[in-house]
């Protein structure tokens, strides 16, 4: 193969929005519009048989790739994953990647506007599920002239939408790439989720979900989000990446201040999340990644699987203790025991629950290789 | 043996109290008088070598065993290995318990009155090392007339304790039980504690440490401790006893209240905690573990345990994550590349950190057995 200088190729991204009219969520609320703000890249082929769609994890956005433009520094969240010559390769698909239900990226959420009063819903944004997020996700692929997608692929909560999809819609399904992922978060999981929102209805700026306009609850937001930090890394990585070293060594241990590296990164992590997200929008999807279960909703995860038609591609990472390794196995042996066709890898690292986000080349290379297979058996059918 | 039934003679606590004065710190700073608060359960035997100091963890007392009535319904907290016939029998052993110096249950902490204002101290209450807990423990001894401990024996921040002994004292210490302990707490660790700081420092009403006589900070103290709660528990043990059960069933899951079983146990946990303690020692305390370095105050670990003369009995836990059984390994190789007489025990068990304060029936009979082997040593001597 030649060595192509592809990266180069920058994608300039743009965010889009979708209006869909009386939305009904699944516990019977109904908003009179909801939007969906989604961005694409490369371009959808004459079959329209090429699109990917990418449903992002807790803290994504639709911006999963490129560049707002030649100053912005700070490309999409799977930018490593998503462009010309990447595993999904922008040159062969028409990638597809939109805020969830719920979420405060451009998406309807708590933070919106409610036209009935003209201030934003707060708490009266109606609770969300997965089921939600994912059948505004077939709005919105329907809305594009999409009948059936390449593949739908995500991480983390972005497998639990994946999963769904190839529950509720096998026809518009081919093929499914689920990494990092649950049909049922643990109790362990649920937990830590809680001390997160805890944190957040801790902070009196909270004020019950109506702080729009005011001082919101930053140190409530960022104490969540380093709770979570915690738990998206491993162990072992934070022993070689911060292990006990101080971030001045001048300084000795000196009182209640951060001392040590792993705290100051915590707190880095905490404030610069702040800035981007909303702190209702944590609580209702934190709530709606702890309510998925295929367990509980068809009886058992054998019959969850009954009716799919996907192909699937189901991975994890040894060192993730937030979505276990056993999680995805169970996953893939409730396909398997349904006959369905199934690859699964166990991808060895120390990065944790977050490796799908880094660069993880046995990661790139099983993706790239189940997608170009899957998208030769869509053009040869 | 006879079955006799030993577990009748309940045995009724007393707290006493010990003054010191000038108490010099790690840190230089000097406090005119400090006071420890102890128990002791069982008798001091003629020679005087029958005594076994029990250090307790990060939320423990003094109160390790009995009950101070008839009407007491809550045992000391590790009364089902402290008493006439237990592994810590008060037929044959004089068991002394002591608060930590920082702590907040009659020893002398954050929270005490500083004589130089009428105040409490708060956060000019001197920064507390392990060493420092120690050293006023060591005083204590003297104090009661012991040259020598037949053990020092803790789990958790207790097993820190007893090896600080080991180096500090050497010739005042037969014998030590280290359980689920560390020579240094991981940056996991030092991540986990300093979210819970967190929670207490967010918390309005925590005022700068400045909250006693007012509102203290129970919902962040409440946090911390539910934060707390998770890392003392396994995954495989939070999935056994509390999976996704809801707490109650008839309710389908509705908004962001808690609806798990996982949450409101957590959030139990947490109220109660503040009933108990105060969330300045919390701070203090963590702030103590995270700095307690054995490698890094003497260079390397292998250094630490040159000139230690006690027999060890280093025991962990299977399922702790927080202290994980890798770091027990650590210590008893450094003692054994050192030629000390170490027994190491790792658990079998899914009940995770906490398992040291739980009715673990391979536990008490390790430690009996080693106890009786140093008494018996001891006394043939």
């Amino acid at each position: 193969m030649p060595d192509v200088d592809q990266h180069a190729h920058q994608i300039i991204a743009r965010t889009s929005f979708f209006t869909i009219d009386n939305f009904t969520f699944r516990n019977g609320r109904r908003l009179p519009q909801v939007t969906i703000a989604y961005e694409t890249y490369g371009r959808l082929n004459a079959d329209r048989t090429n699109a990917v769609l990418i449903a992002h994890a807790l803290s994504g956005s639709a911006h999963a790739a490129g560049v707002y433009g030649p100053n912005d520094e700070r490309p999409g969240w799977w930018d490593l994953y998503i462009g010309p010559g990447k595993p999904f390769d922008t040159e062969r698909y028409f990638v597809i990647c939109s805020n969830v239900l719920g979420g405060c990226s451009g998406t309807t959420g708590p933070s919106s506007i409610n036209p009935e009063t003209g201030r934003p819903y707060g708490l009266d944004f109606p609770m969300v599920t997965i089921h939600d997020m994912v059948r505004a996700q077939r709005l919105l692929i329907e809305q594009l002239g999409i009948k059936r997608l390449l593949c739908i692929a995500g991480g983390s909560m972005g497998g639990m939408q994946a999963l769904k999809w190839a529950i509720l819609y096998p026809d518009m399904v081919q093929s499914v790439i689920a990494i990092a992922t649950s049909a049922s978060l643990s109790a362990q999981g649920i937990a830590l989720n809680e001390v997160g929102r805890q944190a957040i209805m801790n902070d009196p700026n909270w004020n019950n979900g109506d702080y729009y306009g005011g001082k919101g609850p930053d140190a409530g937001l960022s104490l969540a989000r380093m709770i979570g930090h915690i738990t998206y890394m491993s162990e072992q990585h934070m022993h070689e990446r911060f292990g006990r070293r101080f971030k001045d060594e001048e300084l000795s241990p000196n009182g209640l201040k951060q001392t040590f590296m792993i705290e100051s990164y915590l707190h880095h992590q905490g404030m610069k999340f702040v800035d981007r997200f909303d702190a209702n929008s944590y609580l209702y999807i934190t709530k709606a990644i702890d309510y998925f279960d295929l367990k509980k909703d068809y009886g058992t995860l054998h019959a969850a699987f009954e009716k799919v038609s996907s192909n699937f591609l189901v991975i994890s990472f040894t060192s993730d203790w937030l979505y276990p390794s056993s999680q995805s196995k169970e996953i893939v042996q409730s396909l398997r025991a349904n006959g369905k066709n199934v690859m699964y890898a166990d991808i060895e690292t120390d990065f944790g629950h977050d490796t799908f986000l880094l660069d993880c080349e046995p990661l790139k290379r099983i993706i790239a290789n189940f997608l170009k297979r899957e998208y030769e058996r869509v053009c040869a059918s």
